[in-house]
């Protein structure tokens, strides 16, 4: 079966639910998954969930928290680029039917890793393997690659009434 | 803590998925999640993940299958309506820190039940109780009184290059 590469962008809420659904139901048909979370370090109840509930799913983070106040400093690009060296690593063996690169747009967008190598990245994909990029700022040369770009896009957001993100719903 | 209502809607690929990985961050996080799946008849493995993993978290399907092909018959109709009732039973005993209503906005739109009967399971909501609804074609009258509404919107598909829905992937 070919593997495709998905793209969940947009400012919307449900890029990182979309794509733990996708790991959950993947899993639901006996497929590897690997997911590398960017930027975000904290111990997210998704996070928990997997480790908890679905250990045969493999998740690592690479990143120290969210860049809405400060700027990333160099311990934020040193989390990021070992994120990149480790998905090298991941995609060339080859053994995940399923491959989530959680919030890379993020550490594109803030420069942590480049969008040439992303795009290097998934050039290496192996055929069969089926591969998910998520966040905000898209980059138009990886949605011209990628075989299916979903734009979340904010209608609405409680956010705007000043309502906090909640455990177990935002985080 | 106070629950909200969020709509997931829009004719691009992450609405079930979105509400499945909301599931899983709320398991994560130790909460009681329900998902009323409407139209849908099939053992997605969504669904088998959920039952094998995540026995925690209670789904009940109340479909017969999508109408791509044909029209909604009585029978898928009286599942529709059978998983109104049970929701409303759910809804008010108040035990769920998080209700999803799956693909309902496809129930509404074929008429197996109205928009009316929908506004007033949501007007019983438990002040706490998170409530994520799903589905194409999200009418006016609920997202106006939904606290968060997210378009899914497709701007690439596979499906377009003629690409069949993949079991792991789309099911």
């Amino acid at each position: 079966m070919k593997g495709f590469i998905h793209i969940y962008t947009g400012n919307g809420k449900g890029k990182t639910t979309a794509a733990f659904g996708l790991a959950l139901r993947a899993a639901g048909a006996g497929k590897k998954v690997y997911i590398a979370q960017f930027v975000k370090g904290k111990m997210y109840s998704e996070i928990k969930a997997v480790r908890k509930f679905l250990p045969q799913i493999t998740i690592e983070q690479f990143g120290r928290g969210c860049f809405i106040v400060k700027k990333p400093a160099a311990k934020d690009i040193h989390a990021a680029r070992t994120g990149l060296t480790k998905l090298r690593e991941v995609v060339s063996r080859g053994e995940y039917d399923m491959i989530i690169l959680d919030e890379v747009f993020i550490a594109t967008n803030y420069k942590l890793i480049t969008v040439e190598e992303v795009l290097e990245v998934l050039k290496t994909k192996p055929v069969a393997t089926e591969m998910i990029l998520t966040g905000r700022y898209a980059p138009q040369e990886i949605t011209d690659e990628a075989d299916l770009v979903t734009e979340m896009k904010e209608i609405k957001h409680y956010y705007s009434r000043g309502v906090k993100a909640r455990k177990g719903i935002e985080y």
